[in-house]
């Protein structure tokens, strides 16, 4: 039996809604968010949807005294949003910018001036180190026909790429944030399933909340009901997920959600609800760790592998679907750039042949002649930022197609090595060998 | 004695200046450096300027039997120009975007079209972990009045971070690449210090190649030899750093570089010099390691973090020049832009007046008048865009300030757990302390 010593982790994560301006009642309810945090004294608050630095800066002062330690990430245009509150020193912080996030042109989605990214602050509790993620993917506003589906699916194979390979030396790994993802969608499973991240509305031991642990529920006043159809009474897109290492374990003691109102309030903290969420850090002293014992079960390691290579096949099959979209929205800026160049030379043309033919009558109005060529030049500019913008896109999803390529591939022979797993697979190689296989990963 | 097993690598890194067209004997190049690798069979190829993906696709072709194993990161519009090529397995991928990259207006540097980054690469090299990372950063076009400071020693942060972030799982660490500064460059000393990387050519039992280890020599006839003032005879700017770890221990034995140009051949392979490598990895079987036998040295480790006070001190300071010119870039944009709105009005005015006095004449040549509205519009839009783009580069510096002051404030209160290094520092305080100190890293 190992030693353990435990410690409690209290844990907030909220999208604030903070528009200034346009999101109703935001002065309001920021002081209500501030009072609260300050009451509650969570060890660690992650906020997102904080657009404005002043309103960040307000709550600073306001959590000066339960909160000293803070940060907040800046990205894109707006800023991305993300801020965090801790009790425990925050000792480094990175953030990494998703490749892709929605289309500038589309300004009133909003999301490409936010600068969705994915912010990272290690800390200290007790004794071990804890890594802490927050983040805000695009969001989905048509379900049915949901246009931002590879963009989404990318930012979350870039946000367990960066969780993967920056939490090596971290004893606690949390990630909270809106995902804007239901629980099963494809980028919750390719999260889930690559990092091992564990969700606490799954994992709690007791739940105070709303049903299914929604988090973006009918009955919040906020809420525009006809939005939410097809899921009448609500939806699970916020999250809180963990996971311990070699030297913790942890586990989710409880959690609860606010309910679409505030006791004493006329109004709830924002149009999403907030996830309260109570972790406990055991340390172990002996080497037996929750990593060894879990490796000693072979079989179910393979399950998980082989299941890994189905998300990831999925993951890339609907990358390949944004590939199309964005080569034939990029050939459609540059078919229209070209027509509008024609257009000019068929206007200089027409206007030139009278200029050459001495004194003929300029058969074009003048007005005509300057409003076409305006015309004409506001295409080619439009058209020719176009094509620089989906370049950009299709070099991102380019990128990402070859990752999850690479990815099923090193995936496939690592499962090589679990002989029980792949009956029917004729060839058996070690798994570390360093020729080229059979399988060709870049097919 | 620790039992050791040894295994050795051989590093290549080479800027291909690979622009089609531009670039002088492009095509004839790229096969001379092809024919090298298949004949040389290094254990690891980073290309740097591989800007086509075609020529990275007939590299790939060519390196097939030698280096089964490849990689090219797709980033930007032309891509970030990086390219990996390896005997061993590549099991994992990841690209970090810098946040900065120049000016998209500055077209004929072209930085920005490149969508600069560092990408990484995730090797098993016999029983060790190896991560590989490979960047390019931002041109210097001019050291007197170097432009683009802020910007490379912002991306300097950024790759100290990603190389520190991602690789606590490494048991090798090895980064190759242009690194576009001299070897005392600040950002280089943040690098080196933060990351605890070391220079081959610093390290190198043996080396073989031009003078004080120069990259861009006066001798290579591509070189423009008044590009190089005031460093006649060339400087240094591409580099290979390693470190080992807790597992194994890493030594350079020997360097080389190409010297401005190849036996029988008319010209050199780049207007950049080849670095080759040998590094040996020794595995350490015991647990007394590398890592345990430098913290023994209190003292120097104090030495080395005030060191490092220092050098993110004097980065801030060049972060926050950045941050001055950005501001005041913002401010002309915004000031041109309401002056392109002024006239516009007025333009309008001075055409309204007539039309409200009835049948009036227009004093206005309709020419004049289009071409007045149409020069007032492109105004407005190119501020506009000038706007959000300033306004994004703000964000990203201050974002970068503020991790550095985090980082600063951190780093003192590590060097409060070593009381000889700072004997005039009155108030003494445990490393661990996670109460706000009376030093405010946030000041």
């Amino acid at each position: 039996m190992a030693n353990t010593d435990s410690v409690n982790v209290r844990v907030l994560s909220l999208n604030c809604w903070g528009i200034r301006y346009l999101s109703k009642h935001c002065p309001q309810r920021y002081a209500m968010i501030g009072d609260m945090l300050c009451r509650e004294e969570h060890d660690i608050v992650l906020l997102q949807e904080v657009w404005s630095e002043k309103d960040y800066l307000s709550l600073k002062r306001k959590l000066a005294c339960s909160h000293p330690h803070s940060n907040y990430f800046k990205s894109g245009v707006i800023g991305s949003g993300l801020a965090i509150f801790s009790k425990h020193r925050i000792h480094d912080t990175f953030l990494f910018r998703y490749s892709l996030n929605g289309y500038p042109y589309m300004a009133h989605h909003g999301d490409w001036f936010g600068g969705k990214a994915v912010g990272m602050a290690i800390l200290n509790i007790g004794s071990l180190t804890a890594n802490v993620y927050l983040t805000h993917l695009h969001a989905e506003y048509c379900r049915d026909k949901d246009l931002y589906l590879p963009h989404r699916v990318v930012q979350a194979w870039e946000l367990q790429q960066f969780i993967r390979h920056t939490s090596a030396g971290a004893d606690v790994v949390i990630l909270g944030g809106d995902l804007n993802m239901h629980p099963e969608d494809l980028g919750n499973r390719l999260l889930r399933s690559y990092t091992g991240l564990r969700d606490c509305y799954l994992e709690t031991a007791k739940f105070d909340g709303c049903e299914d642990g929604m988090t973006l529920i009918a009955d919040n006043p906020f809420i525009n009901k006809k939005e939410l159809f097809p899921f009448e009474k609500g939806i699970r897109i916020d999250y809180i997920l963990f996971k311990g290492s070699s030297k913790a374990d942890v586990y989710c003691d409880f959690m609860s959600t606010t309910k679409g109102s505030v006791p004493d309030h006329p109004f709830p903290y924002s149009d999403h609800e907030a996830l309260t969420v109570g972790l406990r850090l055991e340390t172990h002293t002996s080497t037996e760790t929750g990593r060894d014992r879990q490796s000693k079960n072979k079989d179910s390691a393979a399950g998980k592998l082989a299941e890994l290579v189905d998300i990831v096949t999925e993951a890339r099959t609907e990358v390949k679907v944004g590939l199309h979209c964005a080569e034939s929205m990029r050939y459609t800026a540059k078919r229209t750039g070209v027509m509008g160049l024609a257009l000019l030379f068929l206007e200089l043309a027409i206007a030139t042949v009278p200029w050459l033919a001495l004194g003929a009558e300029q058969p074009f109005p003048r007005t005509s002649f300057y409003l076409l060529a305006a015309l004409c030049f506001a295409i080619l500019l439009t058209t020719f930022l176009l094509y620089i913008f989906y370049t950009i896109e299709l070099k991102s999803l380019q990128g990402a197609e070859d990752q999850m390529r690479l990815a099923v591939g090193s995936l496939q022979e690592k499962l090589r090595g679990f002989p029980l797993a792949q009956p029917h697979n004729a060839q058996q190689r070690p798994p570390k060998a360093h020729k080229p296989s059979a399988f060709d990963p870049e097919e």
